[in-house]
């Protein structure tokens, strides 16, 4: 697996979201509202952005690694987006594939036209298309799963490119929420299961797409509703039209996303994350409270639920850990120097807060463990007289194969160690995850349901709503290719 | 009044602070160290970082325009400042002045050796004292004031490094924290009424000069002392010497540090920021409380006040406002079309929590107020049923003159307005300020005494603890250079 | 047509090569030698430079906009192409198409492989094949001729790669000279008239492949050989094998090649470049002398005739223009006020050799004329008394299209006036061009065989030797994609 | 003595010349008059560019590392640069002095207004005067002898800026040709010798100053005369006022400008430079003409004593070496592969016309030898049969003081070896240089005048025309600043 060059950041210990998609089908500003709408959907994705426009003649594409705003916040990138439709990007991606051509939108010249995609999601299935699509002669220019729906879509035998995607996303296997963008039509689509959310609003009649309601909230747009799980909208001229082109399935939603990817202030399948977290928070605090001085959320996806268990026990919530707000993407190299010295670039205690107290830390998941090690020995120097941790989730026991970038099992500390030995590893006086149930209740379930899962709980449960083609085939490791390419040169 | 960039960014309506300084005297490491000193003090100053090292035969200098990291992130940067000595400095100014010959610290060549300088502060008759020096031939290549200080150190005679630095300071007025370096000395400086913070730390045996204790705890380093008001620490490899050169004079720190600009982590004259703002919390939820569902901070500077208020009200404090993370230095060239769209690239509102609620926010302070109506119509438009707005500081009235970039009076909403009519220009259905003497009560005063303030709160009062001779002389406006300058080209 | 943005520099009027082309096969320094060996070829293309390299295992791409030695000329690019085998390319293109993907080499991931490949010269079928390839599924993701022998050699049916190519080859109509690379192999082709140049030589056991002779010299390499008009070189670590897969043909070398585009110290088909102009130059001397006091040539490229003639004519030789070494790719974007100032970047008249004298101006061909009439401008301005002028090739009348960026036939001068009209125009007291067998002679031949000529004299003569099937249908104009594209972001 | 990056460049091994200066005063194109010019001095200096101009309220300034074209070639610059008076420079340095604050044109705030200055030359007793001048007080930012000019300018007891110049100037030592700016005044001066040259000339009703004709020539700029040796010319609104401050003195123009560093195109004191050359290469034939086939210039220097040479000797000139024009300033950080591998990026031979012939070299001088060695060495792999070496200059044997990057004199060959030993280091059959009265009779002297030479000639004779007191003094290895420095971060 390729090395994340995150992880070298203390407490940079979390899943990754690896896409956030964004549209918009007839409004004057589209590049722009675009622009703010992959911002608002920037934790879904930091490495790359991408927007491609039509201006009924021509398509035209900016990308570019970092962040949205290094892409583009200025005048001329906007400038050079010009017309009415617009579909954009953001990616996160492991090292090894942080590359210029791997950069969504996905754009195609067809025969009939430009075609552009942007992917939310993972296929389960590519290596094995992408070898088939290969034997026939087709040139693949990225190692994205995407580009193999862009292939099925090319060598289709179907006419219209509504056919061609329906013909496509019947064999690829895995999660996906796609925005399109052809000469005619902008075209959302969410797989079977609805893994990914996807989200439809609309402002000043111009419809947009995105993958949660917050990239509706900057702009100012109206929600409309979901996208439902295998529905295609394609929207034109003539309006929205949903199509169900897909053998009807129960939806099976990425519980994780209400646990700790999705923004707290969007909304998805009518639930409020924020909401959802502190109720999450409160079920912990039911099932495994202890008595302290202080709830202390791990900054800052720990807050909701923190606040949600500080309510619920009674006990004050307290900022016991500060974050500097000027860390982000910066210290990107940091020198052996600055590493060696074990240094606090991201958080620190507030030992006036901490000194003496009995303390609970609130943190959403454990991954690997290493940032709750080094959380809880900032703990102990600044003088906690007890560390208590609950994580506002079951334990992460297993990898995700529909979009986010995770470590293999093997890295998992919740896949190797006991909830006993994870505390002393940790270090913490006790250590309680969210029961099963537990979570689901805070969702507003009763219990899981264990026949019929309501949710995609993989992450918890090992139990994967699709198959795994790829994997079982030892495929998942196959060199896609060849290459390692660097473009530079004066600009 | 030069045009600050960062005031079109909507919600970016507050003092800045103009600088934080750091220094390391002897430690194999200074410069890393230094690096990491700096980073934690990045809220003092984003506009500009730098640092001189010493290596025992000569001085090294890196300087560059934005954050800390944009300059000191690499293993290059700190290869170029080898040596055991440095000093840094983040530098917060106003558009027209951040050029790169104003990035501190300032050195000069002296007929004894090297000498350079960092200074948080800012004095109150440079352009008086500048424009005797320039008669006598002296040729100023900055435009900050702190360059007086250095040719008055230059054209003393007196014979040692030290008693220049006393002779240059009994000349001027103002607030100054500085941290000096020369061949032989690490020298920590702070003006009669200790205007701005400057602390020691050790780290190994090194000395540390630094802003706030927040900078030694991300090296862990020890917090020794505040340097005192009117102090004079000089650190050579002989140890340190505590010098008392000026008349004796009652402190008078910066109470708005406290209100706003320090890190709520630091500890600043014996007080947890972090602390100090939860009584602030406190006694304004005592002075002005007033029934609601839930009370809500302005993200980030409002949170802890908005906690003791929550606490001491007995009402849910709640995150009703969701700050975007991936902000920061980015969008600083809005497009127009952004900017017309009226977006809310910094904060949404958490409709879910705030939809037919009666909602208190609470925010630091209301500066020129364009910020608090934006939120305020943001609560609006995500259905508030009511709002009230809670401050945690007097109405601010007065510009600063100690080294804090603030608009003209002219422009702070307070000084043009009554409470009721700034009340209806924000929109809420009822607005409060703390008192001053609930200010200082905050701060563990029973009151403030009028006749010798505890505290400098000009910004408040209008009381100026020194004498403004610049602004008297209308001197402030004098134009400091007949150069504009750009350095570009290859690199 | 698409801009050229230098013909906005006052004296580039001239024809400009589209490609120079360069490998080695199994040397240690593959790809320092093959950035040197781009660095000597560097006349026949300045936009984009690229290499590709396999080291065993992977294939490794560095390419960019600009000079080579914009890309290639540190340590770290060289790092980046590990590996004993490489392939590389020089650019020259039209303004529409400098886009990073169309940079050369190509590469592609070919179900046995990876496969990379450099072009020197055009296809006349290239959009119909490329139309009947997308048809059939293929997506193109360049805009070049080149991509449509990849994606034939992708979806052939025969094995081997040799035998892919080969009928991939035998589809295509025009000019080639490629280098390419496979796991295997380096393959060496030209097409079956020879076109465009290619040379074998040999470094340490090491092939080498290359447009000119010139390239040879930079890294000490050997001469091997001319490869021959409709051969294939297949070196593996077998040695060198010759195919001839084509039907047999008379070559037609492109004359232009010794006229103007090569270097003057290549040595092509066993003529010295150098010498062929210097006799180029007699032989306009013995056509068209007329008395005068000096012979000037138009720097650099009519040096060599201006030297043959002034020996031919007994005339002394004078650089009475002098040129700006220090111009170059620098001036791309001169401002408006200095291109209004009617300026001089590039040459200058050696006045005290200019003023009171009759000159002979001899320069290599005349495309638009907009140079000629500045350069005698120039010299009447230095006060020249006579001003004759020589061009040492036939009138230009017609475009190329074997790989050569010229005008259309509308904005070439001699395809619009006589020669008559043409010396008013430009302004001088006679003017005289080469005649076609005097040109032939230079090269050796007694005269041009009209029946079967020996060269490609096209833009002289308008005999295509190749079908021009895409001029012919119009489709020359086809939008070969309908994307515009910025790559950038942080980096 | 700091290293000189570019003698890494295999034939890189000449004097270089350290500035050129262009002044424009009362034209509305002012700055890209300036920018021209100074493309056309680009030749007197290649590491910085920088200009000053004022506007009339302001002075605006914008300076850059690399060519003139790096930093001025675009809208942008000239638009930073408004007013009708500017000056520039163009600045070659080594380097340990490549830094930022030293390009010039320097400037100053002084008490009546701002002050720029650009200067040609260097002055031998600058060291000791800026020890003075510390001592006072002053600070220097730059480690450029200029900067003692402006200080001594600044404590001058003088009221007018001109009585400023005139007492500063007085004090100082060396050559110096300026060009200076201040509110009211454009000033140009010569030293009392007139070493280093500078020309007026006329555009519009416009002056100009400018280093060489050259530069009046690129912008279509009028001759006026050169300014005279000890002559400062005064240009205000009122007119151009000239004055003699300076005690009479015989001038010595330094001759090495008319053997190697002006451009061949321009007249200096009533001689045009390229017939200078000529004559000086007919001298040399006449001296020391041997039989042989071709007379080959080395590239680019050498070629018109090489006609001359040809001319006179009655034997064809031949280009036997060709110069790669895409060199210049680009391949600064070779691999140590590409070196390595000894090879030939800027010259080839032209094997053709070298092969098997005997070849008589023609080079203006001979500083370390290096390229000779490597010359020489390429036309022996080439074939030539005999090589001979005649060089257009008398032995160098003295370095130069007065504003030329020089090796040491340890360094220079012709002060360690006899012309034998040379000639079998360098490896020819045999080496000749010119005389020295051959020179003066090139320079249409009879003879040299030994009692009073006419030029500055110390580089050949030793013979130097001021007091070295620095270099007498040991004080030309002072350290001028104890600080070495980088400027970037974010831009």
């Amino acid at each position: 697996m390729a090395l994340n060059p995150l992880t070298t950041h203390p407490f940079d210990d979390a899943f990754h979201e690896e896409c956030g998609v964004f549209g918009v089908f007839g409004h004057s500003d589209a590049a722009a509202l675009t622009a703010l709408g992959l911002h608002a959907l920037q934790h879904r994705g930091q490495e790359a952005a991408g927007m491609v426009t039509y201006d009924g003649r021509n398509f035209h594409s900016v990308r570019g690694l970092g962040h949205v705003a290094d892409t583009f916040s200025s005048v001329q990138a906007i400038e050079r987006l010009p017309g009415s439709y617009a579909i954009g990007h953001n990616r996160y991606s492991t090292a090894g594939d942080t590359i210029e051509r791997n950069i969504q939108p996905l754009f195609a010249d067809f025969e009939f036209g430009g075609f552009a995609v942007s992917h939310n999601g993972n296929l389960t299935n590519a290596v094995q298309l992408r070898r088939d699509l290969v034997r026939r002669g087709s040139l693949f220019q990225s190692t994205t799963d995407t580009e193999v729906i862009v292939h099925l879509i090319a060598t289709s035998t179907y006419v219209t490119v509504v056919d061609r995607m329906i013909d496509a996303l019947k064999q690829v296997e895995g999660a996906y929420s796609l925005a399109a963008l052809s000469r005619d039509a902008m075209i959302g689509v969410r797989d079977p299961m609805g893994v990914r959310p996807l989200v439809l609003g609309m402002i000043d009649n111009a419809w947009i797409l995105a993958s949660e309601t917050c990239a509706l909230d900057i702009i100012g747009a109206r929600f409309v509703r979901d996208v439902e799980a295998g529905e295609m909208v394609v929207i034109t001229e003539n309006g929205l039209e949903s199509l169900k082109p897909f053998p009807p399935q129960r939806s099976r939603n990425c519980i994780f996303e209400y646990v700790y990817f999705a923004r707290p202030d969007s909304v998805m399948e009518s639930r409020s994350v924020y909401e959802t977290r502190k109720r999450i928070g409160a079920e912990l605090a039911r099932e495994s409270h202890v008595d302290a001085d202080a709830v202390i959320p791990v900054p800052d996806s720990g807050v909701p639920a923190a606040i949600g268990y500080a309510a619920e026990a009674g006990i004050p919530f307290e900022l016991g850990i500060i974050r500097n707000h000027y860390v982000g993407r910066t210290f990107i190299e940091p020198s052996d120097q600055i590493r060696h010295l074990g240094v606090k670039l991201k958080h620190n205690a507030n030992r006036a807060h901490v000194e003496g107290k009995r303390v609970i830390l609130v943190d959403d998941s454990i991954v690997r463990g290493t940032t709750s090690v080094k959380i809880v020995e900032m703990m102990r120097n600044a003088g906690a007289r007890e560390v208590h941790m609950r994580i506002a989730s079951p334990p992460t026991t297993n990898p995700c194969f529909y979009g986010v970038d995770t470590p293999e099992k093997s890295e998992l500390m919740a896949a190797k160690m006991s909830i006993d030995e994870m505390q002393k590893v940790i270090g913490v006086d006790t250590l309680a995850f969210l029961s099963m149930d537990g979570l689901y209740r805070a969702m507003g379930e009763v219990a899981r349901n264990n026949r019929a899962p309501q949710y995609c709980d993989a992450c918890f449960s090992g139990e994967y709503p699709t198959r795994l083609t790829d994997h079982d085939d030892g495929g998942i490791s196959a060199q896609l290719s060849f290459l390692t390419e660097i473009i530079g040169g004066r600009r």
